[in-house]
């Protein structure tokens, strides 16, 4: 909990002027356990957490325009909130003020099978439009791990990446408009029902992963992709992670095959996750896991590709490779990888699961630097992620550590693991964002005058500094914890 | 031409200077044909365009950093240009001053084949990096039309489109990293060889597209992709547009198809190409064409797409369709289509090869709007373009106008073509940009609070607004022609 020095109190008369404006059945304020819901989101024990002193449910871009503009004139903090499935804090409201949730603001409004358009608000959750496009034989690329509860708002946020992403990319490919309120409360329509607009600055790009400090999404318009109707999967299980990184470029650039998934796990992860799952398959002896997954329109190249990675497996020292013929099979083997996290969550209830990214063929060598931080430490790092991305949440566990201690030795680890990562080209996060956890780790991996390009961007969307405050750039006059870790 | 009266003119000393910095070899400032050559790109009888004063041919990013302070400092106006291939005056230095030129800056400075990604210097020609790329099996996926002439710097610059969007994207999509260069002339490294970064704002989707507004490319961080080695292109003759458009939902939402291309021509651009190139297909009759190609990694599915989307073409109504078998014949449908802005330039020396983008289902009703326009002023619009990106090539000819009378009869046409596709919810250019040829018509796509948007972001990184003054966005000092049309 930070204090808040630079925030207008959210006085008895500015709630009043909240419920007026939008209802007070859309405004929580009563210091209850359900407003204290929102004072977090998914990081592990946030020391920053905390209730906000209101939450406004939007019902509608109206809504949000009201909120704006008291807030803006009032100089209250405003921090906005999809599904609170964020792993970075972003939605965690560190200086109080109001909690603009987005989560009643969830209609598809319209899936336009002609133009292959979907306009959707931004509280639905990502799971609820895959549902509604499957019969429509479409399908919304972005796959996050948490889509049964995130928001269509909050992948947009945090530029959401996920289990296909290497196939299909990140969230940002397939937004193509948004409407989005300013902190000033102005309504904007940026891009929409178009393939393509080089008409200026390309503030949709812009928007996207910047987690809702410069402007709140009201409206998502994404574009659709035929559904891929097969999809099969290949569990495998190496000796260690070279030989089982070793795969990716072979399939890739010899065999020409872009896989749907490519997830790999260290051997920690793996046993904790399959003992929580009372997985069978003979785990123990292995010192990494690779999940690939092919889709397509056509069964039987489908199952070409995922026979070649077989073979590529096999051929790279694979102990073990499992094909899942069937989707239960497929679905057994993704829930080892989904139980991940939460394995490790009930390893460990202190942790910090972390995002970093590197260069594909440098993952190997970070995960020996991660192991080697970790020793040095006397701390352990598993490691897990979307390695055709060279995405790898490598996790910090408290193990004995006190809560104090572990507080302690967090930051150095912190800033060893993300020098390693930088040292390779790669950066501090890759699809979980900044949001108030990693602001000052930023110079890290950039240089002070882009972060100063971060902040003057931040100034032209929100010259108060209301909304957000704190995420991803801390403007001037808030401090300087962007300027040295 | 404009009046200069908002920037420093090059005194005989700051060339002096210039020289000193770079090496006078590298500064060209002889009031020659040459230097002639830069004060124009490909926009026809451009009425703004005019010689620079000096050429500087940087050869590296630490000339581009001496030339940047030397022209901050003085207040000169700096104008990049890569191929000069461009279609709205971008490259065009309206205020004179410095043409900063990245021709030579034109190494590949390296295939890096296990993490898929090629670094290289912004004065590439574009074709020049495929040729390189495909012994290794790979692509850059970004396929200009002016692929043997424009450079990957211009690409970025613009975020080219091209041939292959539908399937591939834009040029922004493959772009991971970019080195630049600020105005005020620090080195900035956003992005790099990673795949996923939210490492706060996308500072490289922001650079991608600015018409170099904003910083000068010196270094592009491309991915690479997989080379299909199999391809097959399907020419098809329709009797009007609304036949040829309407195969397109049912190709990629029945059959789930996304052709790797997907052109369109009406009846005049088919006509004066195939006479130009002296095309024996009975072209006379049809009253537009549609283009597509197939490709990927299996030559049997590659047929069997393109199978059928000539099925689907049969059914909606074409009255011919023909298989390219080979190469050499593909290669002949390809020159009919890119012979088109050749043969409507041959047809009328002064013309607008326009931009505009709909949503694809309301191409029809465009075209129909154009025909309409056409006729309301007596002149002719034939119109050819990436139909499923809804990106229609709408080209105004001056006929027998004299060039006041084009040049009086243009901004009004304009006005009311780009009021037609905003009424659609398209906007008035997909992939050749702003520059200065469409600064005035901004307004007709967006609000005054988002250029004002834009407005910012120019001065956070450019607060002289010496950096390819008059293009996108004019700043407020120096006139207010962004406000009104």
């Amino acid at each position: 909990m930070r204090e808040n020095t630079l925030f207008q109190p959210l006085t008895p008369e500015i709630l009043s002027d909240l419920k007026k404006a939008v209802g007070a059945d859309k405004v929580l304020a009563d210091g209850s356990n359900r407003l204290r819901r929102y004072g977090h989101d998914q990081v592990a024990d946030d020391p920053d957490s905390r209730a906000p002193d209101a939450v406004v449910f939007a019902g509608s871009t109206a809504d949000v325009v009201k909120v704006m503009e008291i807030a803006n004139r009032a100089h209250v903090a405003v921090t906005p909130r999809g599904g609170g499935s964020g792993l970075s804090g972003g939605a965690v409201p560190i200086y109080g003020g109001i909690v603009l949730s987005t989560e009643k603001m969830d209609a598809i409004i319209e899936v336009d099978t002609e133009n292959l358009i979907a306009v959707v608000e931004p509280g639905v959750v990502t799971s609820s439009l895959d549902q509604v496009l499957e019969p429509h034989g479409l399908f919304f690329a972005g796959y996050p791990m948490s889509e049964e509860f995130c928001t269509v708002g909050g992948n947009v946020a945090e530029n959401a990446g996920g289990g296909r992403a290497v196939k299909y990319g990140v969230t940002g490919r397939y937004i193509v408009g948004l409407e989005v309120v300013t902190p000033a409360g102005h309504v904007m329509q940026l891009g929409g029902k178009r393939l393509k607009d080089v008409t200026g600055y390309d503030l949709v790009s812009l928007i996207v992963g910047s987690e809702g400090t410069l402007a709140i999404v009201t409206k998502v318009f994404v574009r659709l992709m035929p559904r891929p109707v097969h999809r099969s999967a290949l569990l495998a299980f190496f000796p260690d992670t070279t030989t089982a990184i070793s795969t990716l470029p072979r399939i890739v650039s010899t065999h020409r095959i872009i896989p749907s998934s490519a997830e790999y796990a260290d051997a920690f992860c793996l046993r904790e996750a399959c003992l929580m799952v009372r997985e069978t398959l003979p785990y123990e002896t292995a010192g990494a896991m690779m999940l690939f997954e092919s889709d397509g329109p056509d069964a039987a190249i489908v199952d070409r590709e995922i026979g070649t990675i077989e073979s590529v497996c096999a051929a790279s020292g694979a102990l073990h490779t499992y094909r899942a013929d069937t989707e239960k099979t497929a679905a057994r083997f993704w829930k080892i990888r989904k139980q991940i996290p939460w394995a490790l969550k009930h390893h460990a209830k202190l942790n910090a699961l972390e995002d970093i990214v590197v260069p594909v063929a440098s993952i190997p060598s970070m995960v020996r630097d991660i192991a080697r931080i970790a020793e040095e430490h006397s701390i352990r790092i598993p490691c897990f992620g979307h390695a055709a991305d060279g995405n790898l949440h490598a996790t910090v566990l408290a193990g004995d550590d006190s809560e104090q201690s572990f507080r302690e030795k967090l930051p150095p680890v912190l800033e060893q693991l993300y020098t390693a990562a930088a040292g390779y080209g790669g950066t501090i996060s890759g699809e979980h964002g900044i949001g108030h956890k990693r602001v000052k780790y930023l110079p890290i991996v950039m240089s002070q005058s882009q972060i100063e390009i971060f902040r003057g961007i931040k100034a032209v969307f929100d010259p108060n500094g209301i909304l957000n405050p704190g995420k991803i750039v801390v403007a001037a006059e808030h401090g300087d914890y962007n300027r040295a870790v």
